[in-house]
């Protein structure tokens, strides 16, 4: 049976989802957990990397495996294993063929900026901090200029294996910026992203907030695909995995 | 000259606001920052205690100096040398006569409740986790029962000075309970407190929200004047001093 786990995860301690040499990723820990209560070290599947610090609160991913567990009993059983930064909100069994990344066909993704001259008291671990005023509704109209399919070369981090296949059109169906008391947050969802891409895109959204660019500038600087004039890559801690969509919801 | 400070922070590595034997307090901490920034180490009057594990989000103390740093300078100074989990949030020069605590005629305090058969992957110093459905209407109806001038004995732990003398009427001006997502928010503010009032308070809407007891109970829980009729005492790290509201703002 092919299961589907939505899990939440605080990335600081992690070196992303992905297994790598160095440092330790959530798929390893989840696979731990997955071989102490499956006795089994299944393959795992996921939505997506992430990168080093990035958090998740609806990261996808899938498995196989001939376990008689019912999957509404596997959070519980799951979680007791999992290191407290790692939770399983739920499991389900889905298609066969169902595929954590080549299945989505959205991702939303959440950037967390600290609008204030003082850090929280209450950790750092979430959010970039920007000083000084922020104009939100300019932030949002540049914004709303990267909804469509586009080149989104511009903002992608150089090196990337994507963009040297060329392969860099991407459909953004909603991208916005609102402000919830000191925080200003930057939401945007995509059929699917490049490297850096959306912490890129709210670097740049940053500029326009501090008026230094405005929604006028957002065409231009798609056509001319060029990654030094976006602004710049803001750091990971502020960046969250949100949501994943599948066509069977 | 007569400074008003408010400041957030995480109370979950001291043992409350106030200086103590046993235990690093908030309060001693902003000493030795004030200390270090002004070279004296003044009185620091807080506008309330707090138990170990409790957070404030806007919490205001008061203490005298002449020194020359004008007020709007203190919070980046005072943070530079405060512990990550205290920030200075604003400071302003006040009426020699005031006291932070004396002179506060409203506290707001906020519970927050994780409803929710599982933990957050983001920490777990800020709530009490619930599973199990709430009914928050129930929870709500029974909040408003606490609104006016009561004698909240039964909502007083044992043990305290307070109670002792009999001075147990308080009154409250505002209590309601609302969901924010996942979180079942209880908002209460009043002249004043009995120990653990809040956090008792907070375990007796919660059992409303079982359907435990329901809103008509109150009265009759406050005017028994028992402590073992209240609900539980909830945790610590659940609890926030969330605001103090003085006569001229």
């Amino acid at each position: 049976m092919n299961f589907l786990c939505v899990i939440a995860y605080k990335g600081t301690n992690y070196c992303g989802f992905q297994v790598q040499k160095n440092g330790l990723s959530v798929c390893e820990v989840f696979q731990d957990a997955l071989e102490a209560v499956l006795g089994e070290r299944p393959d795992v599947k996921g939505c997506s990397r992430t990168d080093a610090g990035v958090h998740a609160a609806g990261f996808c991913l899938n498995f196989h495996s001939d376990t008689r567990i019912p999957p509404e009993k596997l959070p519980l059983a799951l979680n007791s294993r999992l290191p407290e930064d790692v939770r399983v909100l739920s499991a389900r069994v889905v298609d066969e063929a169902f595929h954590a990344r080549y299945s989505a066909h959205a991702k939303t993704y959440r950037y967390h900026i600290l609008n204030s001259q003082i850090d929280s008291a209450f950790g750092r671990d979430y959010y970039y901090r920007a000083p000084g005023p922020l104009d939100v509704a300019a932030m949002d109209a540049a914004a709303k200029e990267f909804v469509g399919t586009h080149d989104f070369m511009a903002l992608c981090s150089a090196g990337s294996e994507i963009a040297a296949r060329g392969d860099t059109v991407r459909t953004i169906t909603d991208c916005g910026v609102r402000r919830e008391g000191e925080y200003v947050i930057v939401t945007v969802t995509a059929d699917g992203y490049l490297y850096n891409m959306v912490r890129i895109l709210a670097g740049t959204l940053l500029e326009a907030g501090q008026g230094r660019r405005d929604a006028q500038s957002i065409a231009p600087l798609l056509a001319g695909r060029a990654r030094t004039a976006a602004g710049p890559t803001l750091p990971a801690k502020g960046l969250f995995l949100w949501r994943v969509d599948y066509p069977e919801g």
